[in-house]
């Protein structure tokens, strides 16, 4: 049976041409040798940084590299910056995700850095006025998810890269868009950004084991000589090596899953037809319902949203509405607070419901779903034990 | 058309049971979720590791971490290292592969250490006899490959492992068997090596898109605290986080690309069934054929060998051996020099044949293979234009 999937934001239905497009390769491989129709495929393969660079707005695909995950992506690029000198500071959102900060802690933790947290305005957008004056030289890098995945909230990438230009000239700038590549526009040039990652996994429906990131020139600038693979270097000796390869491919490793890449590049060239509209009307009227339902309180409900609604129940924990939402036919998502731990634990939010829209849903999903939290309120005296797992 | 794919050591040919899992799985996915599929798959997904661990010979799945590619898996353990104190030695040898030795050199650059090459006796045999003269606390990290990709010489790794624990107990002990794996038993019990890491896709059949690392005790006991990734740490506020998990999987990071790790799961179930030694007859029988053709001289050719037999042409650049072999419906590979540089650079060797054999080959394609390397000698006089592509 088909499920409602509403699950998106955690990972997408890849369509059947994605997954043709793997099977057969896989069957190529098999019969004409794995290298062997790599090497036959090259210009399929170049393709996919292409329909990629396309899809991200993004210069040209030297810029690009690939990896197997959204998380190896920001490690990648994240772990390669050269030392910046002791007491910089470091700033992110406090929607940053769990395992992007646990990345920039090591980076502060091996540089002598200050961490610091953009603080929040009263409606939950981020406070450019303090940015703009606590903003100084020793701000040398920024970090933001584009679209949180606790809640969907659409940060103003663009308008921050705009500022930082202006205020923190040395600093850079890296967008996590994770969330928000293949459900909303995300153009690498009008953010300004110096790294943006994502994973091909959720609304762009990639396979798993596929993430990439664009790498500005100015990131490619100060990251230094370690890692380095074989199409980026050459060893001379057992103490000289030579880099090869300057391009932000340099950051990739030499092996990688084809048949996995084949299919990221047919979900991306997909994507970069499809009209958003109507998914955007979906998650409004998702939204609405949620926000109509008793019990239900939205996270972070102001502000200019997209694709992630999340919310806790006030009379069921978040797995029993999970759990709940499955005997429908329904894909939600149990979230962690510690997911997200700058924005939702202080608030005392542990766990919550996500759900998520994208092309691959109808009308008729989204008004299963509202019946279905509708018909959870109305058995709020059920005992808790009949619908926990 | 099937190929004669004597290639395996570049990347085998998947059987088609672990082709067709692969394929059911990625329907799974798009049918209830990937994530929800993965869910449901729990107790396959755990049974990858344990077969894994058998085919090792490993001690459990706790020492288990899975990984995109071996370079990955090398990588993640090698960079997790803490710092050794300045001066320390580390070791490898002239067999070492390159990706390797870049790790190693950031390594050694990193923290000060001193990098050196064991040397060979004039057999080519690792100069145990230097090893135990030259051994003493100082020697921190003893990186050998088990079975080199430039020529299949196969390293007396066990014998290495009982002399580094009697003259260098404090030494790490990594093996790279990524040309073993499969092919030859492996057992890191006798070996007694505190990593040994491997890629899937070579003589274990696996997806491309695989590697992996079983990580000892010691090692683990020396490793840092990045990366770390949400599976295996909880972040409690900007600057503070737990480590939740200490087993191997910390090196991993959260994503993985479910369908190739239940195809590897497949591989690796498989390989343990297989009886190797028909396919160590067909080698024998390559590697004799190919001694007696006129012009080709064999690279490293004493010893014990398996599944890997490489050569140079007298008349042919490897380039044009590779693409006559090719017109034959052979896949042969041709290595670089430069991929195991220590060994070829000084042999004067920039680029040679590579044949591998396995159980996907039978008696007719090494007949075929050798027919067809005879022919080739009975044409030296047509110009390279002809075969160069």
């Amino acid at each position: 049976m088909q499920s409602i999937h509403l699950n998106t934001a955690g990972a997408g239905l890849a369509s059947q041409q994605t997954l043709s497009r793997m099977s057969a390769y896989l069957q190529h491989e098999a019969q004409l040798g794995p290298y062997e129709a790599e090497r036959l495929h090259a210009d399929e393969i170049a393709r996919v940084r292409q329909h990629l660079c396309a899809l991200l707005d993004a210069p040209d695909s030297t810029r690009m590299a690939l990896f197997d995950s959204g998380t190896r992506a920001w490690n990648s690029a994240v772990d390669a910056l050269a030392p910046f000198p002791a007491g910089s500071r470091v700033w992110t959102s406090p929607y940053e995700y769990a395992g992007n900060l646990l990345s920039l802690q090591s980076l502060a933790h091996r540089d002598g850095l200050k961490l610091e947290m953009i603080p929040l305005c009263a409606d939950g957008e981020l406070d450019l006025g303090w940015m703009a004056r606590e903003a100084d030289s020793s701000v040398r890098l920024v970090s933001l998810v584009h679209v949180p995945s606790c809640c969907g909230r659409v940060m103003p990438v663009e308008e921050v890269g705009e500022l930082l230009r202006r205020v923190a000239p040395a600093a850079l700038y890296a967008v996590d868009a994770c969330q928000s590549v293949g459900q909303l526009p995300v153009s690498v040039r009008a953010i300004g950004c110096d790294l943006l990652t994502a994973a091909g996994r959720k609304f762009l429906r990639g396979p798993r084991g596929t993430g990439f990131a664009v790498v500005g020139a100015r990131w490619m600038d100060v990251i230094g000589s370690h890692p380095l693979d074989l199409h980026a270097a050459e060893v001379d000796s057992l103490h000289l090596r030579r880099m090869t390869d300057t391009s932000a491919r340099r950051l990739e490793l030499s092996e990688y899953h084809v048949a996995a890449l084949l299919g990221l590049g047919v979900a991306a060239e997909q994507a970069l037809g499809f009209d958003m509209r109507p998914v955007h009307s979906l998650f409004d009227r998702l939204q609405r319902g949620l926000r109509e339902l008793p019990g239900v309180s939205l996270i972070a409900p102001s502000g200019r949203h997209s694709g992630i609604v999340s919310f806790h129940h006030q009379m069921w924990p978040a797995e029993a509405v999970v759990h709940h939402l499955r005997q429908w036919g329904i894909n939600a998502w149990q979230i962690s607070g510690r997911h997200t731990p700058l924005y939702l634990l202080p608030r005392g939010i542990d766990s919550a419901v996500r759900l998520s829209v994208h092309v691959t849903n109808s009308e008729s999903d989204v008004e299963t779903a509202v019946n279905a939290l509708s018909a959870l309120g109305a058995h709020r005296h059920t005992p808790l034990m009949e619908v926990a797992k």
